[in-house]
């Protein structure tokens, strides 16, 4: 079934029932509820070794740095640790999270468009790299500097390469000009000035043009921006290159084949290689910065059918998780696929749209899709949800986040607790 | 100035500075920090004083029910009890919020598309009143019934009339026949057998046709639609309607002057009374639910500018909070407004898109705004920031979500505590 490759690497159909990672989700589902998050290992180790063995065609340094934005917890963090990846992290509180994780500095990198005093601070003691996002931030950088100096971590620029890619939704579009994210040219030429005046090191460039991508061709356009504007810098000849990350993975059958990944790293070695020796350029340390095509695939939400409407040709399952816990089709119109955990030879003779239990017609998981007829308690299964979506939840209507497990060799563990109604209430004062 | 209107009734400017309940914004910053919610006494209080004087026109009991979707926490549950008011709580985690602020049992209501059994068993021991939303949900409520009988909540019905109201946004609208909100006329017939069948007795009707809708027409025409259907159930004498909430608030000057509740509640009233008389039914206990009209404009949200950035024609503020506080404009394109917190009597000279810290383009406050010339570290202060913002927040990319402190007459204080890194990791556990 076409719509079986969207899940895990790990996924099996066995006595009509959804494994995954040779676990049953009925029998995961009995231990620790619904709604429910599970990660399976395997596929996020599979991205990992597919990203490395793509990179090996690079004849130079590079290093994979996972986007913790796409999905952060200490588990993951440590994870991250065993294939020797960088983390990105947002500002001070996902640094907090790598530091639970005991990630080394070296690993640590600090991304932020409006990085705070406290981000900055923290990312001075924390960070192994510090991607400097505008010309204020340089200042307020270069003034930290100048205090500790020592142990300072190094210093890449944000440059705003002026071009988008096609991500389906303007929102997650980053690189054009009028976007709030990095430097122009002309700032860049005034951070390097800067930079020079006050001997702080500068050691690498970063952009990035948008997330959810399946056509690298603006990529490659951008990276001859870059790589211009470094030849114009002239950096010394070990330096750092990240073109970003953001490249897509098929969140619905109608999307597969998935693009794949060494068609991406191809295309980023390749304009990268040809680039500076078109120019010149001493081959940088290259980094690439995945979060979604890493951590998306391996995770799956699971759901119970609490009830079933009919409304002319529309089938409603109305299931207890939604928006509050996968709010991109409320922001992106994000297009998902789903199977039922059980009974999956049945055939597909109902067209259903799934919606949570939240007070919103926003509140909608997938509309209009091919499914065998299901009852009232059955389990839901939705590929494809390991990447922003526990990341962007909320507690709406008083939901609490769900559990999310992890599964390995090793069996299942809980690596985030369900959230609690103490929880909820703990930040609540009397009036 | 048009657009102070939009903030509380109890802003003023003094010494060029915002001022709301006698408090600068200045001095609340240097208190609580950034990103900072008020709420200001005054404006709840009014708002509700102009819906119980509005309903004064209703000649049969009426009550006003608090849509707690819109922002609950234990002081605003407080809060609504100082008035008499009800609480719309969905699901057990709402209830337990409403039971943590002593709100008595017949002031609970219960709402919600998919109740788990643990929300019903919730509602039927802490709720005076549970509407139904669907017939399965019916059969499990009439099960508990059974069980418990002495001291079971009202049973209401949810209609759904076929008919939706303009809200700017489809996800906003509930009330058309494809949403997965309530049971259609088919359906509330066989409710209704089913309930006369276990002797369980209905007391009411409810539909809801959608949030943020300034046009009470379509309402009149689906109240028209729920009498109809009242009048072939045939209820006892004292019975119980409540046609929703959703009446809009201006969320920019453009969308000035703020619509009426009176006029929402004349509408309301009007086509209740003449509805009744003309099918000479009993007038109901009437039932008001407003969220957003009750405390959106109660609300303002505080920033701290971080870094400014020109691009074009077009200037960037950027600021320490954004989508993960309020997601409206992600969510529906909403429309906002804003003003520095010092310096009122500059000139506009500016247009400024107001941006957040978060990786995301999504993440922007409002586009285009006319705005002085502002300098890094000002404060900026956005109102009608009450309804639908915290009560959706997010911890995207790290964020913590905001302090909330309550303006009165004796001062002001703390309602929720900003959250911790903690309180981030507090569900955290080791891989």
């Amino acid at each position: 079934m076409k719509r079986l490759s969207l899940f895990p690497n790990t996924t099996k159909i066995e006595h009509d029932t959804l494994i995954i990672c040779g676990k049953s989700l009925i029998d995961l589902v009995d231990e620790y509820g619904t709604p429910l998050y599970i990660y399976d290992r395997a596929t996020l180790d599979a991205a990992i070794a597919e990203y490395k063995s793509a990179l090996q065609n690079y004849p130079a340094p590079s290093d994979i740095t996972y986007a913790g934005k796409a999905y952060l917890c200490k588990a993951i963090a440590q994870w991250t640790q065993e294939h020797n990846l960088w983390i990105d992290c947002t500002g001070e509180d996902e640094l907090a999270i790598a530091a639970a994780a005991r990630v080394t500095r070296e690993r640590i990198l600090v991304h932020g468009v409006n990085k705070s005093d406290a981000d900055l601070r923290a990312a001075s003691e924390q960070a192994g790299t510090l991607v400097i996002d505008h010309l204020d931030e340089l200042g307020r950088t270069i003034q930290l500097f100048l205090k500790h100096k020592s142990n300072f971590p190094n210093a890449w620029l944000r440059f705003q390469p002026g071009l988008a890619v096609d991500t389906h939704h303007a929102h997650t579009q980053t690189g054009q000009f009028t976007s709030k994210f990095g430097m122009t040219l002309e700032e860049v030429f005034e951070a390097v000035e800067l930079c020079k005046r006050h001997s702080l090191p500068l050691e690498g460039i970063h952009f990035h043009q948008g997330s959810n991508f399946r056509d690298p061709a603006p990529l490659k356009l951008a990276i001859d921006r870059a790589l211009d504007l470094v030849k114009q810098i002239g950096f010394k000849d070990s330096w750092h290159f990240s073109p970003g990350g953001g490249w897509s993975v098929a969140y619905h059958e109608d999307e597969l084949p998935n693009p794949l990944i060494q068609d991406y790293v191809n295309a980023v070695v390749e304009s990268t290689v040809r680039g500076c020796q078109q120019r010149g350029l001493a081959l940088p340390h290259l980094h690439l910065e995945p979060g979604r095509s890493i951590i998306a695939r391996a995770g799956v939400a699971i759901y119970r059918v609490g009830a079933i409407k009919q409304r002319g040709e529309r089938t409603w399952l109305l299931i207890d998780g939604g928006m509050a816990d996968n709010p991109r089709r409320a922001l992106y119109g994000a297009k998902y696929s789903a199977l039922p955990v059980t009974g999956l030879s049945r055939e597909m003779t109902e067209r259903v749209s799934i919606g949570g239990p939240y007070c919103e017609s926003g509140d909608v998981i997938l509309e209009d899709l091919p499914f065998p007829k299901v009852e009232v308690g059955e389990l839901i299964a939705v590929p494809v949800s390991g990447a922003y979506h526990l990341s962007m939840s909320s507690n709406y209507n008083g939901a609490r986040r769900p559990a999310v497990v992890w599964l390995d060799g090793n069996g299942a563990r809980l690596i985030q607790r369900r959230e609690t109604i103490d929880d909820l209430m703990a930040r609540d004062l009397s009036l």
